[in-house]
C-alpha cells in the first residue's frame, strides 16, 4: 500500500514543479512588453538559466547583451548573446563578484532609450552581490545569520545594507534606463523587495529594523559594517516595473489539483510556513493520527519555507529534517509526508528532500538509527538515505520555496 | 472586529470544556452497572471530587467507603461516605503519599463479593502514588523528565517501576475484588495503561522501554532506581473492567460544534497534537496567513498536548507559549488563536491558557516586550497578562488535554 501512496506523492510534487518551472511563465510575461530601444538582459538566481534562455527565446527584439549568474552545475549550455557564470550560494563567492561586476559593467552609462531586462529569481541574494565590506567578513555575517535561524526576511534587512546592488542600488545604477524586472518569488507572501533582496526595489526596512536584528542576533560586526547598517537604502525607485512570475501559492494549488485528481480529498492548509521544520514534521503527522484509518483518501498541503537551528555537524535540510520529524507519528499507518524544494536542492545536498510513511520508523530503528539522535546531529540525509527516503529531481531551474504533501491512503 | 473574535473564542472553549465535564459522563457510565456486594469508591486524579460527587450521587446502592484525591484547591466540599484529600500535582508531596496510603487501607483483604469503583482522571500519576524509591529522589527523577521535555508517555513508562500502585499493581492489590474503572483520559488516543500510569492495567511497556528513556535523558538515578527500572510490571489482570468516558476528540467535536454554530466554516486538524508549543502556535498562524482575507470566516481546531522545552526561569504554560508562538504571524489580521487547558490551568499558573489575535504584536511591542526574549525566558504568563491575553476559567473538574482554536474573521 504504502508503494502506491509513495508513487502518488512523487508525482504529486514532480507535477507541481513543473508547474512552476520558468519557460512558459517568461514567456508569457514577455507577450505584453514592448521595447523601444536597446534591450540588455541581466539574470542572477538559482533560475537564471531557465529564465535567460527563455526570454532570448521568446523575445521580438535581439538582445543588445546579456550577462547570466546562477548557482554551480545550473548552467545547462551556452545562450546566445548572454554570457553565462556560475557561483556560490547559499554563500557569495569571488565567481558571484566578478559576475555582478560583469553585469554592472554591462549595464554602465545607459540611457533612457535603453531597456533592462532584469529576471530574478531565488538565490539572486548570493549570486548578485558587490560587497561594500571585506567579502570575507559578508560571508562570516551570513554564516552566523544562518545559523542561528534567522529567517530569509532578516538575512536579506541586514544584507542589502552591505551591498552595492540590493535594496534598490541596482536600479539606482541603470537609471535613468528603464529596468523590467520579471520575478520568481521565493519569499513567502512575495514581498517584492524581499526577493533577491530586492536590487530594484526600493527598501521597506529601515537602518533600526536592520540593527535591531544585529542585536537580536549578537551579530559579530566590524566598524565598517555597523556604519553599512546605519546608511539609509533607496526609498523610491521610479524606472522599474516589476512581474512576479510564480509562487509558492502555485506550487501548492498544482500540487493540491494533481492530489484530487488521483481521488485524495484535499485540504490546503497553508503556503507561508515558516516554523522549525521538525516540528512542522509532527504537526503534520498528528494531522495524519486523528484522520488515519477513517477509510477516506485525504491529502493535507503545506507550503513555505521551514527553517532549521543547527545543533550538530551532520548533512540535512529542512525538507529532509520535516519528513524525518514525521516519521514517528506516522509509525504504523497507512500515510506519508514528502516534502520538497521546489529547486531541487535541499540545503548542502543533492536530495530535493525527503520521505516518510507507516513503515519508516520502523526501518529506521532495524538499522539502529534513533530519530531523536539523528535530529540532535542534523543529520537527516544519512538516516533517510539508510531506508530510501530521499527525494531525487536534480536542479529544477526553478526557485518557489518548498512544499510539503501528506497523503493519507484507506 | 477583534473584539467579537475574541468572544467567540472564549465561547467556543468554554463549551467545549462543558462537554466533557464529568458528571454527566459518569452517570452514562454507572447505567450500565451492576454491584453484586460492598462498593468501595477511589477517585484520584485533578476531576477526582467531581467524579466522585456524581457517582456518590447516581449509584443506586450506598457505598461502603470512599477516598478521593486531588489536586490542591480541588475539593469543592465534602462529599457523604468519601474522605476527600488534596496533594501534590505535578509533582507529587506528603499529601499525595498519605492519601495513596489511606486508599490502599480502603481496599486491603476485600472479597470476591467486592467492587472497587476506580475513578481516575489526568493527575492521578502525581496524586495516587507510593514511591518505591525515595520520595525526594522520586521528585528529582520526575523533574528531570518534565524539564527536558520529554512526553507523557515516556514519564509514565519510568514512574510505573518506581511506584508500588502504578502499572496494574493497584488491580492486583484489590483481586480478588472486581474494579470498575472508569476513566476520563488525559493521553493522546486514550491507552488505558498510560492514563494516570495504569493502576488498573496490565502494561504494555517494558523494562527495556524503561532503560532506553533513562539514557536518552541521562536521568540521574540511585542503584535502587535503576534495579526498579529492571523489575518487570505485571503483564496482565484478569479483575479490571475500563471504560473511557471523555478524551480530547470530545473536546474538539464540541467545539468545531459550537464554531460551525457562530457561523465559521470549520476544519478539524488533529486531537494528537504532541509537537513543541511555540512552533504549534507558528503553524497554525501559518494557516491564517493563507486564508486570512478571503472573505470567509474559518475554523481551524487543534487539540492535544504540546511540549516546552524550558530554556528560562520564567512563569507560563504549554498553551499560553502556543498562542505567543502565533503572535507574530497574526500580527495585523483580523484572526485570533486561543489555546486552553481542558482542566482550567496552564502550567504552574492560575491562568487555563493564552489569547494571541492580530493587535497582540503590536501591543507588547508598544510595551517594549519581545516575542523572542519572553520566549527564551519561558516567561509567557507575564507577556500576555501585560496584553490582556490570558485566559482564566478556574479549575473545571475535567481534564481532557487541551485544545487550539484558530478563528479568522471576514
Amino acid at each position: 500500500m504504502n508503494e502506491q501512496l509513495r508513487r502518488d506523492a512523487e508525482a504529486v510534487v514532480r507535477t507541481a514543479i513543473a508547474s512552476v518551472l520558468p519557460d512558459r511563465a517568461v514567456e508569457r510575461a514577455l507577450a505584453g512588453m514592448d521595447f523601444p530601444g536597446r534591450v540588455w538582459l541581466v539574470a542572477a538566481g538559482k533560475a537564471a538559466w531557465q529564465m535567460s534562455r527563455a526570454a532570448v527565446e521568446f523575445l521580438r527584439v535581439p538582445i543588445a547583451g546579456g550577462v547570466c549568474v546562477t548557482k554551480y552545475g545550473h548552467v545547462m549550455g551556452p545562450i546566445e548573446g548572454v554570457e553565462c557564470m556560475e557561483a556560490g550560494h547559499p554563500v557569495p563567492d569571488e565567481n558571484s563578484f566578478r559576475g555582478t561586476e560583469c553585469i554592472l559593467k554591462l549595464t554602465e552609462n545607459l540611457t533612457e532609450r535603453d531597456t533592462v531586462l532584469f529576471l530574478l529569481s531565488g538565490g539572486g541574494s548570493a549570486l548578485f552581490e558587490k560587497p561594500l565590506i571585506d567579502p570575507e567578513e559578508l560571508q562570516s555575517i551570513t554564516n552566523q545569520l544562518l545559523a542561528c535561524g534567522a529567517d530569509i526576511v532578516q538575512i536579506n534587512t541586514v544584507r542589502k545594507r552591505l551591498s552595492a546592488v540590493k535594496g534598490g542600488k541596482f536600479a539606482r545604477w541603470c537609471a535613468p534606463a528603464r529596468v523590467e524586472a520579471v520575478v520568481l518569488s521565493d519569499v513567502l507572501g512575495d514581498p517584492p523587495d524581499m526577493i533577491a533582496s530586492g536590487p530594484a526595489v526600493a527598501d521597506s526596512a529601515t537602518c533600526a529594523d536592520a540593527l535591531a536584528i544585529a542585536r537580536e542576533y549578537d551579530l559579530k560586526l566590524s566598524e565598517r559594517a555597523w556604519e553599512c547598517l546605519c546608511t539609509e537604502t533607496p526609498k523610491s525607485v521610479d524606472n522599474v516595473r516589476t512581474r512576479i512570475i510564480g509562487s509558492v501559492r502555485q506550487l501548492c494549488a498544482a500540487a493540491g489539483e494533481e492530489c484530487r485528481k488521483r481521488g485524495y480529498e484535499t485540504v490546503f492548509l497553508t503556503d507561508q510556513l515558516s516554523c522549525e521544520a521538525r516540528e512542522a514534521g509532527r504537526f503534520l503527522a498528528a494531522i495524519v493520527r486523528s484522520h488515519a484509518g477513517s477509510g477516506r483518501k485525504m491529502a493535507f498541503l503545506a507550503g513555505g519555507e521551514t527553517v532549521v537551528h543547527l545543533t550538530g555537524g551532520g548533512l540535512g535540510g529542512r525538507n529532509q529534517e520535516l519528513a524525518l520529524g514525521a516519521a514517528e507519528g506516522l509509525a504504523g499507518l497507512c500515510a506519508c509526508v514528502i516534502s520538497v524544494g521546489s529547486d531541487g536542492t535541499d540545503g548542502p545536498t543533492d536530495a530535493a528532500g525527503g520521505y516518510a510513511d507507516g513503515d519508516t520508523l520502523a526501518e529506521l530503528t532495524a538499522k539502529g538509527i534513533s530519530v531523536a539522535g539523528v535530529l540532535r546531529e542534523n543529520d537527516a540525509y544519512h538516516a533517510l538515505k539508510a531506508v530510501d527516503g530521499l527525494i531525487f529531481t536534480g536542479p529544477t531551474g526553478t526557485n518557489v520555496n518548498d512544499v510539503a504533501v501528506v497523503l493519507i491512503g484507506e
